[in-house]
């Protein structure tokens, strides 16, 4: 079963439009971890009491290998412990940002892919078609491409306006990128990801690419707009987007009930997207 | 001692602008390594006997990180070994292509120069100047930012012409790229990563940086031109240049002679690279 099929089942059993970035930063752990417990054995303990409290409220988690990665060794230990936690019913999607040379990216796609079992992964389109390649390959496999992020700097470089024809108005870089993944979506594996934060950009994305799924990271602690993301971003059938919630579910309590606190803000969240959502369609002519 | 002193030092100590790719391929690794070593043991002895046969003729080392990750957990055990073979007066840039919002990019900055150590790294600037500034902020630190890249996709994104100003012609994003480089580089620590494989556009970044150090892969495998990569990248000072060459060095022979004839083709790329240097310095006005 390819990552997309995986995802429109988890959607519809948790009836879900969420997802849970699993970003375990050891300086916020909650202090109600089991005694002696620190650093990447403790990230482990955490990341599966926030797993098993919220497997059945998400569409999807996403670790970002950045946060493993900071802790060494142990820290890719805590990962994999993560994702055995992982209920085979619920895709996964690393969030590496990688992205390089044709030879170099098949590498990463097999770390990525075979090493880790990542059922999707984020990749950075710098580098041009053949840097992605390697990913888009993969067809049971999810590549979501990086097109306007959640982060101020985002307007540094996706902002620039190109030209695009003689006579025709310049378009902003990332508008470019998303008429490039169209491209490169050959094999219906490919996905963008948009912030939050940019929901007039995010509305512009849903026009060029109507059927692309979006991973909406900067919901929560970025302060992106949940109500306009969901009004702007939902596709025809009222789905095509994965909000990703990561420090508010996290941190949600310092005691020793973080999990059940984790799943009531999971829960939440969840009820307030399908609420949402639901406004959103009833409004649509 | 900062990362641009470190490689200044062993620029001109080995009398080198070669940087050797440690870009370990577990199919590729000669069969005259000692018996019954396989895998990621293989690949720590294959790279150790390669830096000792070759450390006093380069100005540094550039692992990549997918290489070694392909391997799961083992192969960062041969990183590590990898990076404990390099002596401490060669400098070590790790080319991991890293690229995430601000505080996901402090974990990635963390690991790679706090976890690996490294000298410096490349990175990717699609998300802007807040992505970069957590690697920026380590002033003792190279960063490399990917400008124009060595492979055939590049032009995909990089050369979209973006609008600059009313009245002024479009420049190609990778010269953006550049310019906002100039900007991000106020504490004299950022590179750019230009392919050798487009020396045209390799000359046209040097009148935007002409004090900026490039970071030059595409010379070997990839069919670089490394005489016009010279005559267009080097420096007024006659520097400037890393020039990395991975597979050419590492896969020189497949016998039991590969650490002899790593060194033999290393010997001779450095020398190639003084000789058309020596060339093209006389030859200017």
């Amino acid at each position: 079963m390819g990552f997309f099929q995986k995802l429109a089942r988890a959607v519809q059993r948790n009836e879900s439009l969420l997802c849970v970035g699993l970003d375990p930063d050891p300086d916020r752990l909650p202090a109600g971890l089991p005694a002696g417990q620190a650093g990447a054995r403790a990230v482990a303990t955490f990341q599966r009491a926030i797993i098993e409290a919220t497997s059945d409220l998400v569409c999807a988690y996403k670790p970002n290998l950045a946060f493993y990665e900071a802790l060494g060794e142990p820290g890719l230990e805590a990962l994999h412990a993560t994702l055995a936690a992982v209920p085979d019913d619920v895709p996964v999607i690393g969030d590496a940002k990688r992205g390089d040379v044709g030879h170099t990216a098949r590498a990463y796609a097999r770390a990525l892919f075979d090493g880790w079992g990542f059922d999707a992964v984020t990749v950075n389109p710098y580098l041009g078609g053949d840097s992605l390649a390697p990913f888009l390959e993969r067809e049971d496999r999810g590549v979501f491409l990086l097109c306007r992020t959640s982060n101020p700097g985002a307007r540094d470089l996706q902002d620039l306006p190109v030209v695009t024809g003689h006579g025709l108005p310049a378009r902003p870089l990332f508008e470019v990128v998303a008429e490039r993944a169209k491209e490169w979506n050959t094999r219906g594996n490919v996905g963008l990801v948009v912030g939050a934060t940019y929901p007039e950009e995010l509305g512009r994305l849903r026009e060029i690419c109507p059927q692309m799924t979006f991973l909406v990271p900067g919901v929560g602690a970025q302060g992106g707009d949940l109500e306009a993301s969901l009004r702007r971003g939902l596709d025809a059938g009222g789905s095509g987007l994965i909000i990703n919630v990561s420090r508010q579910v996290l941190y949600a309590s310092q005691g020793e009930d973080f999990a059940a606190a984790a799943r009531r803000v999971a829960l939440a969240l969840r009820d307030e997207i399908r609420r949402l959502r639901e406004a959103v369609l009833s409004g649509r002519p």
